[in-house]
């Protein structure tokens, strides 16, 4: 596995986006839909202009929405993931 | 349901948009009209330099004028909503 | 009514702009000609880095020249107003 | 008359700026020429990061040189003004 | 050999970047697919606004997955190397 | 005479740019060449975010070397100056 | 000889950039290829948003690579050099 470096975070793209169990359901029209996945990894944080960092909103096994243009794509063990920063994360589902 | 993060704020669009129970009507013809909705959810707020976060000026309920082309769609519970910035709204609507 | 955000400020064009009581005439060709109209609300004012807000330069009735791309366009009561930054505000017309 | 606001400067063009008393010519040709005038009003000056204020480095009466482009045309009792930034005025000429 | 300057970090990319031992495969089609490499030498790190540098989160013999178009090339003893900024590294891959 | 405003600089463009006395030649065909001058007078300095002014690191009678396309022409006596920037001016040639 | 300002750094660029004795090779075919130089004189070095100023990374006799767009070209005495920001070059070459 991976850990993503200061704000980066490592998400799995859900499977089936377009009917998640929580009901959430993303359109397919949208031109800048966002996309939804579960944080596998998440980095040190966001760098403060003091140089501190500030620990991130999300933690491994959230569910999160995300923009569509967010993030790199690479594949681990054969199955894709993204490595994206903190503020391109929208929301966390709620359980 | 979501919980944005940071800055954002999940909007729910009002569904009759040209005539509302307060007495606003937004033009159809302006190139880059407000619309307007209710808050459902706010994030922590905006993160300063310092690393504090500002709890948002908008809370759950309030209903908001915001620019066109904010936020980004997403469908929960078979119903469209908006995750913006809280800099995206540009005023609350007085009961 | 509604209350403007931050540093928002809500403006009600003035109707005969050619020409008004202070003798402040707008040029009809110029290319980024400033408009004239009347404050109706402010927000809280401007964040600043440390999280404070500044009170805005403006306030309710002030007569003021602003930039002829400033602000959105609403309409509340039938009438039609401007949501602008402070920022837009060129000038306060003297009494 | 107006009270420019923030860095705002209100400015009153020379009229005849071809040549002037204190012998300064300004070249027709140059694609990007200052351009001359006599500061009216200023405002309370640039907002720092703190929320201070700086106090404008020019006041009425000064003889100033501006970008071509700098600020915004206004026409007070039939005659016409710019309202630029304190940012966009190069010099002041020295009497 | 060099010594990276600042907040740049000399990274020697994998020779066979489609399989690697830890199993990560980068995707052919992707049109901004990271790649992966190991980090050579690291500079002082960045410099906060205070003059302080922060050292960097990545040394010597990491393994390190990075954007495409990060660095620039050189070659040192007929073998190719890139000169990156640390912020272009996306995350260390865990041995 | 004038008197520059915050970091800018008043420079007389070195009439035989081709060859100096220093023996500084600027070559004719490079896209972005610098050029040579003296300088004439300098503003207050550049604004920190504190408010404080920093003297510039030019002063009067200076030799300068500067970018190609620095500054705002203007004409004084007759004769074409050069308003610029301090950050415009990269070298000082030593006497 | 003349004394940069600022941040800003006099490199001679190495007369056989093929081949040097470090067995520094860089290739002809990269579309942003570093440069390799040396260091002829530096100036008193980037000035942080407090007013002070940071000594550079770089001396006198360091030799240096930097990007292939850096700088502005002078000639001295016959001979071209660069004038270019600190944040240009990319590393030193070890001895």
């Amino acid at each position: 596995m991976v850990t993503p470096l200061g704000d980066r975070v490592l998400v799995k793209r859900s499977e089936a986006e377009e009917k998640t169990a929580g009901g959430i359901v993303l359109p397919d029209t949208a031109k800048e839909k966002p996309k939804q996945g579960e944080v596998i990894a998440v980095g040190s944080g966001k760098m403060l202009d003091s140089g501190e960092r500030v620990a991130p909103s999300v933690k491994k096994g959230d569910k999160v929405l995300f923009t569509n243009y967010a993030g790199n794509e690479v594949q681990i063990g054969g199955e894709e993931y993204l490595l994206m920063r903190e503020d391109d994360i929208l929301a966390v589902v709620n359980k």
